[in-house]
């Protein structure tokens, strides 16, 4: 095919991850590097993703990014550095204006190429738009670069931005049972983490099992069904066995009427894509014990630092985020378009990926769930399988730079 | 004086820290070293500080550490290797038979030396058995080494733990910083940090101001009385600034009638089971926000992390803390006794700090405050003096090692 010859433009969405702003540094090392043969002569990077587009907020990236320092600071900074947003874009035939406005801007700024980081939402994003330019007959190369924490996404071994959300999990588990290991009282600890449909991050929390044993007692993932008597029988069996028991729990778990176990804590408020906001169901589970069981028990949200813990960073995930956004690049110069960029697993051992890219179509609107082999036969718990899967997503500590003591930060 | 020749037994007591076990560390250290000039033959590690003592529950620390690999794991392990309690000791009077137990105890294992690492209970643990042994003519030498990451022990500049504590405040707020930066609704985010009656954690919330202008928006201290309409007041000012308002509150702060802010509120929400959902600080704050101002609002409880994440302890509070555990043996050695370890601040800039001692009962059941100068006018944020006092004991990262990217801890 002919090289189409124009400008590109980056963008992030979605919830941050610690990881995002490496992959966009991949994004610019490989246009300053010119991964894509010359036919992209600018990157602009928009400003909170297709919102800020819609208000032309751009950034020249690369007249912007012209040290190292520049990119490797961006490179552990976590969250979105050029901002965010939740738009979830409308179909075509309910708001053809939105889709108008974008093309004229695409025409107005020649962009030609364009990448957009994120999770499910965000492919969803590239797929409506990549069907749209298609249709209105702008050649233009669409590419979705993959981003969330809760390693959801179908057609890939994993997503970028996982591995150190599962390392700061696996981490902090470490030190939470050596804190509730001092005391010679029963008590429960109940360990909240983020994962409304999958129960990756959540699994993370066991992989001592394979490395030094030291794990929590109980682990509760969405892909089984909660059930509360048997949640405090598993408890109560864990209380015969030592005084400290912890307890890992998915914020996404549900009853059996398919209601989750935070629910009912909570107004009924929704996000703008209509997902019910959780929070409370670990504290739930508190008070089910300490009325059922009467023994101390306390509960713990891991919450946001799960998904801006920089300063624990997986080497690997930030590695790997930097090869993927420049991958993408090298893609875009190939005239590869409307797909997402995916990891293959090579090898398990050693663990090897490469970089691959699947149809977004394909992949969009779809949630990929633990597999049945990870989580034990009671379902309150992982395998090894589980541990095998997760660990070298976990491996190495990233070296970010500190000045007086605090971590450095690019702010855009 | 004439030397003590006898045995000697060190204890850990209190919430658990992530330099407590360095200080544990360093006493070894100073064991295996001779500090003590040859005085003590034995170190036994009590169990479960007094009350495994109590139940005679020792382990020969100066046996089982034989090599310096397993020094430098129990320095980068968090929380109480030897196992905590939180026993209170009786008034001699209430409970004769307590102290008898224990001096049989002393009598019965030759130990002269009780080394005490712990907060402001365990001080005054320190304080009663050394009236007691001279009350009753036992000989003995009775140091306490503190021990709080609250930093709340009058006579030292700081407490061991407090450093730790404080980076991960410092450097976890950073994060939440820039991950709370991306969207552009207007949105508040209410932080609640540890420290029951002294604002010294929280305080570490805002030292990026003196780093790199970075710090939360507004900040409140259990040493100012807290005010629900200054403090909307306050959120509404800091809105009309920037979309996205970040504040730190310590668990601690009060109303003017003294009551808890999160004392026994009840938000009217129930959980699934109808229990009544009692919500902390920043709960409270959350829904107070949301109810008057009505813009999106959270609220994060950093929690257990904030005291046992060793593996973002500060170098310089791990360093300190087994100088200050060796100190003690030297001190031992001297025939220090009745005391508690202390950090005297030799120079501001550059930072150094001697290791000191004063006289225990000057110091147990007191609590030190956050200064007068460290909180600014508006009592809503930190003073760059506070930053000063603070930076340099979050300065440095210690190094623990990883084994398949999770922390490597001991396990006693």
């Amino acid at each position: 095919m002919k090289q189409l010859i124009g400008n590109a433009v980056v963008g992030q969405s979605g919830g941050p991850t610690v990881a995002i702003n490496a992959t966009l540094a991949g994004v610019i090392r490989g246009f300053l590097e010119n991964a894509h043969g010359g036919c992209i002569r600018k990157l602009y990077g928009m400003r909170n993703g297709v919102e800020g587009l819609l208000q032309e907020r751009l950034m020249d990236l690369g007249a912007f990014f012209d040290t190292e320092e520049k990119l490797e600071l961006l490179e552990h900074t976590p969250s979105s550095a050029l901002g965010s947003c939740r738009k979830k874009l409308p179909k075509v035939e309910a708001d053809p204006a939105f889709y108008e406005q974008m093309l004229a801007i695409f025409k107005k700024y020649d962009i030609r190429y364009f990448f957009y980081i994120g999770g499910n939402d965000s492919m969803d994003t590239v797929a409506k738009l990549s069907a749209y330019t298609a249709e209105h007959e702008y050649e233009m190369v669409i590419i979705g670069v993959p981003k969330t924490i809760d390693n959801d996404l179908v057609g890939t071994d994993h997503t970028p931005g996982f591995g150190s959300a599962a390392k700061f999990i696996a981490v902090t588990m470490q030190e939470i049972l050596r804190d509730c290991a001092v005391y010679q009282i029963p008590a429960v600890t109940i360990v909240e983490i983020m994962g409304r449909d999958a129960g990756w991050l959540t699994a993370a929390a066991g992989v001592g099992l394979a490395v030094n044993g030291q794990a929590p007692d109980l682990i509760y993932l969405p892909e089984r069904v909660f059930d509360l008597d048997t949640f405090i029988a598993d408890v109560q069996e864990a209380l015969k066995k030592h005084p400290n028991v912890v307890v890992a729990v998915s914020e996404g778990i549900r009853f059996a009427n398919g209601k989750y176990v935070g629910e009912g804590t909570q107004t009924g408020a929704t996000d703008a894509f209509g997902h019910a906001y959780l929070a409370g169901t670990a504290k739930t589970l508190e008070l089910t014990v300490r009325e059922k069981i009467g023994c101390k028990v306390r509960s713990i949200e891991l919450n946001l630092p799960q998904r801006c813990a920089a300063h624990l960073a997986s080497e690997t995930d930030l590695t790997e985020s930097v090869t993927v956004g420049r991958g993408a690049v090298r893609a875009a110069g190939e005239g590869v378009t409307g797909c997402m960029m995916t990891f293959i697993r090579t090898s398990e051992d050693p663990y090897t990926v490469e970089v691959g890219h699947s149809d977004v179509s394909k992949i969009a609107n779809q949630i990929r769930t633990v597999d049945d082999a990870f989580i034990n036969e009671a379902g309150n718990h992982i395998t090894l399988a589980c541990c095998d899967y997760i660990l070298p997503l976990i491996n190495g500590e990233a070296k970010c730079r500190y000045e007086k003591g605090i971590p450095m930060h690019i702010i855009l």
